[in-house]
């Protein structure tokens, strides 16, 4: 077993700056049409993590028959965004400014799990770090890691 | 005016190794769930370039009603990834290792185009690059851009 | 030979604020103790695109004796970021909030040249692409192609 | 306090091939004459995790006389590598296909701390992640989040 990578005094705490956080997250989320379209769903938001789940589709494959990858990486950039969301004040909104995965394996399963959470917490970008995992037979499989960058704008 | 950054003499030439890649590409596309989901078409396959497109519709959109990154990503990633196998032997299939997009401007337009191409094309791994314009009244501008890294599988 | 990716409609012309872009961006240069120190040297200079070189030398090789995947990368990210600089007003420095990196080809040559320039000029973030070619008998053969976001910071 | 992004089930258990990892491991990153003249030191080898560190010195500087970037990038990037390397059979070198980094804070402190480690290993491919800590007066704090790509190729 490694040792975990974050050392316990460079391990950030995160605290939100707006209470409705919660509240004004799941209401971003359900105004995205593409989330509705590909059937992701919101599991869990806390301050600085987001879990989003996508159970498996056909109109949601690559030519395998396998999960598409785009659809995988929609999952993870968005729970990163509203991570990084969770933390801004009221009156701000956010934005990918990029972002940066690996597919590490098939995305075979039931459905897909994203976690997103906050890296690093700015007052201009916020940093994320976010993965996937694919659920077969109640078995996690890592399937995606991403890193992206998200920047706070005015709303 | 810029001049080109990549010289003559450092410029790839890409040919064709299966001369039925056109056909190949083709139904490879039309087999991903996921692009007859979103409604995208692919427009050209040459060897080693590859262009899609994306129309506006609403529900591929994100939180303010612009074309989501997501779905702008997944025509960029997918153009490059059919630009890597245009290239390929018959008897092999291309994967996304990773890519790297940064979103640059709104994705505002009645339609989206995604150009993919080779930057350097290996036996194992294949590197592309592609950008993604939004077209609104008849002009195109530059709203992502895309580097990624693709790997030959037999399929 | 391929078209290229960027329509003309959609290239962004370059024109700097600051008269004195190019001894502002110089004398940065020259206060770069790395730069120093690996030997890398300032050829060119114009709006929104920089040109550094980097002669071979034994103290900035990998395991083979190439040049290190971290000198290339160094170069690269460095002429992409004096390229975002050549554009910012009087006033302002610019930090690396970020880059990707692909490693084309092995370093082998007698040097390394690196070319940076911008992609998309914001009020705070500013995209760059960026190449690198190992000149060798001096022909040019590229070996890594960078991506990276640059931040505008008062100075 | 946020629980583990990794699950239990889904994390990794890495072990060696090659009984003899480090000693490999060291004789490598001795060959690299970019460390020696960084002044880098490899402070731990296990299987699947690697950590450098670099102390503060002028020559290794951007313009802001804090350590540039690129030495950052440079040691997480070679800690990343050598976690590869520890986990490949003996007869097996690696080389970096890519990697992208973050920058979060500026690198001001006596010295780095550059822990990289595998993902995801596989036959071809692995994915490291690694991250870069500044130590200021004994305390550390997240300067860099590093992911990437490596190849295993024969030695």
């Amino acid at each position: 077993m490694l040792p975990p990578i974050l050392t316990e005094n460079a391990m950030e705490k995160f605290a939100a700056q707006d209470p409705d956080f919660e509240a004004k997250v799941r209401a971003s989320f359900a105004r995205q049409g593409l989330m509705t379209n590909l059937g992701a769903k919101m599991v869990q938001v806390t301050p600085g993590e987001v879990v989003l789940e996508l159970p498996y589709r056909d109109d949601i494959t690559q030519q395998q028959s396998f999960v598409h990858g785009a659809a995988v990486a929609a999952i993870v950039d968005t729970a990163c965004g509203y991570s990084a969301l969770s933390l801004l004040p009221a009156g701000f909104d956010v934005v990918t400014v990029e972002y940066k995965v690996n597919f590490v394996a098939p995305a075979v399963g039931e459905k897909m799990i994203a976690r997103g959470r906050v890296t690093k917490a700015g007052r201009t970008l916020t940093v994320c770090s976010g993965d996937c995992y694919a659920v077969r037979d109640g078995r996690e499989k890592l399937i995606a890691t991403l890193q992206a960058t998200m920047m706070a704008v005015q709303s």
